[in-house]
């Protein structure tokens, strides 16, 4: 069994003990049964069918700021406490994407039909949605009044989410699936879109909890947390966007549908900038449609800008940054360099 | 100018500051101009247009608890506290019925199209309901955060937005509007959706605010407010049920339709706890189905059971029975009964 493989079902032998928790909640409310088995079935249908890097981040950064040498060395209610910050965002996205899936319309998620697919389900998910991000606070409160940085925990959920939303905001206001109009994409909105909507909650988040359940909480090392995690968030989701187009499909696991969808997607925007008024004319008549043949042009045009070279080229260059950046880290209050740099390997040419 | 009329006007001049203040937060954030109006427009829609009891409801009690001859007491910087908290109830309000109206499939509130039946909304209304609900923590901490409430009053949130939830749970899985089925009905499972899905932000939240922000928290004295509130809330539920097939259309200002829409109401509860099995099967075959001569079967079988009477009965025990709690109110600690004497003559033998 590998080190990743235990390190995922240590994580996730903690949920089943949340779950009861949580739906305890509810019995002492005089719930009735049928609700509380409804809840049960959202918690765990939506939670924990991820890859869950996120949330087992949160500990792996904790463990390298308190200078233990593996995850086993944290007593079991030290474990406990930081799996709970660890599933309260895959709470958060189990939130998000309940919503999500039925704001796009989607069918499956995770290989399975989206909740609002499930019969019966239909829109009572959005109140579901709710519920999940109620949980958090839930959690929260159980496992952390008594700490001193438990307000500022609260205060990082409350900001991390707002900052998700105005990203989805302008995510679907940018690049509805069924209105294409290019002419609303910029790299400048792409940026802001991914910063919002994926890095605050994907790459900030998991490391300020670690940061702040670890004592190491001066604004000056959440902001140097922050000065590599979004940049790298960032990045990370450039190059989701390029291996949607350019990744091959036995790597990553999918055939690439944002051309298709409309994405408002790095790929498409790099385009846009370098397009001639003709290459513009055939970007607007074949992108976003459900109709391969169209994608084939939109894919050779790409091939013909030479977009994977400008990827390339973007990824050496932010690589080299980010790692200048990580070496000049100020370590005197506690905080690590080696906690962003752990991130920036699991990123960094990656195929899949 | 009435005294309500001045009120109202009053709370409603503070709407458009935070409003500002929100959108400025985004503007921060180097969010589009486009996005920035799209929150305000969200932020307008939604939360001003009703009759703002709730958020009004937080400055009259707090006046009350202060000892303050009338609002006009109250210093300006005083005042604006206070109609924040209220609008952060308008502003959860608002988030939950952007969601109902969906989960419904609402055509109109307050007198407009619901806000997801607006051309280029959409779907894209889930989103703006949790952009309402970040609001409220984004104002708290603006204005509250130096307080040693601070803590008290995002919990108190947390807490009261999970209930509402709750609440909204089982009266969907109970009462679905395109699914009959009277045997899912109970006056017990009555009881829990309107305390929970109403009465804890309706009549509780505003009250509890008040407290904290007039420095009367303890948990005795939350508890007196909480054990008259309730079920203050339940009746006053009760009673908007028993106005909807039993009022007259020119006093409550609409024409009601809980029976068509197979609403899970007092009125067929109670009737389901005294029919005989020839009455059940006139419910059964008649109930929420969207069509005035059922509706008509009903109503006569409502009357037949003598419904109205039960309900004049339960009016004057439960206003008794508040009126004595009320009256054995503790107010050693500073806290005030006339506060919930208040709330309850708003209430009693109302006809609207």
């Amino acid at each position: 069994m590998s080190d990743k493989v235990s390190r995922k079902e240590k994580f996730l032998s903690v949920f089943p003990e949340l779950v009861s928790e949580l739906t305890e909640v509810l019995n002492g409310y005089g719930m009735t049964k049928e609700a509380v088995e409804w809840f049960t079935n959202n918690l765990n249908y939506n939670t924990p069918g991820g890859k869950l890097n996120r949330g087992i981040s949160v500990i792996d950064t904790y463990v390298i700021l308190k200078g233990y040498k593996s995850v086993d060395d944290l007593a079991v209610e030290e474990y406990k406490k930081l799996a709970i910050l660890g599933w309260s965002i895959e709470l958060l996205q189990a939130y998000f994407l309940v919503a999500d899936d039925m704001m796009d319309q989607s069918i499956t998620r995770r290989g399975q039909p989206c909740w609002y697919k499930v019969p019966n389900v239909g829109e009572i998910a959005i109140n579901d949605s709710f519920m999940l991000e109620a949980a958090i606070y839930i959690l929260l409160k159980k496992y952390f009044k008594q700490e001193t940085y438990y307000v500022d925990l609260l205060e990082l959920f409350h900001e991390v989410t707002f900052q998700t939303e105005l990203g989805q905001l302008l995510d679907l206001i940018t690049a509805p699936e069924d209105h294409v109009d290019l002419s609303k994409f910029s790299l400048a909105k792409h940026s802001f879109i991914v910063i919002f909507k994926t890095a605050y909650y994907s790459f900030y988040l998991p490391v300020a909890l670690a940061m702040f359940a670890a004592g190491i909480n001066d604004e000056k090392d959440l902001k140097q947390a922050h000065d590599v995690l979004i940049p790298l968030g960032e990045y990370f989701q450039i190059q989701d966007d390029y291996l949607d187009c350019f990744g091959k499909p036995e790597d990553i696991g999918k055939i690439g549908t944002d051309i298709q969808d409309n994405k408002c997607s790095w790929v498409v925007n790099t385009a846009l900038k370098l397009v001639t008024p003709e290459q513009r004319a055939l970007l607007d008549e074949n992108y976003g449609i459900k109709d391969s043949e169209k994608e084939a042009k939109v894919k050779a045009l790409f091939n013909d800008l030479g977009i994977d070279k400008i990827y390339h080229e973007y990824e050496e260059k932010i690589a080299t940054e980010l790692k200048e950046k990580i070496a000049n880290t100020d370590e005197s209050r506690g905080f690590k360099g080696e906690v962003l740099t752990v991130f920036l390997q699991k990123i960094y040419k990656r195929s899949k």
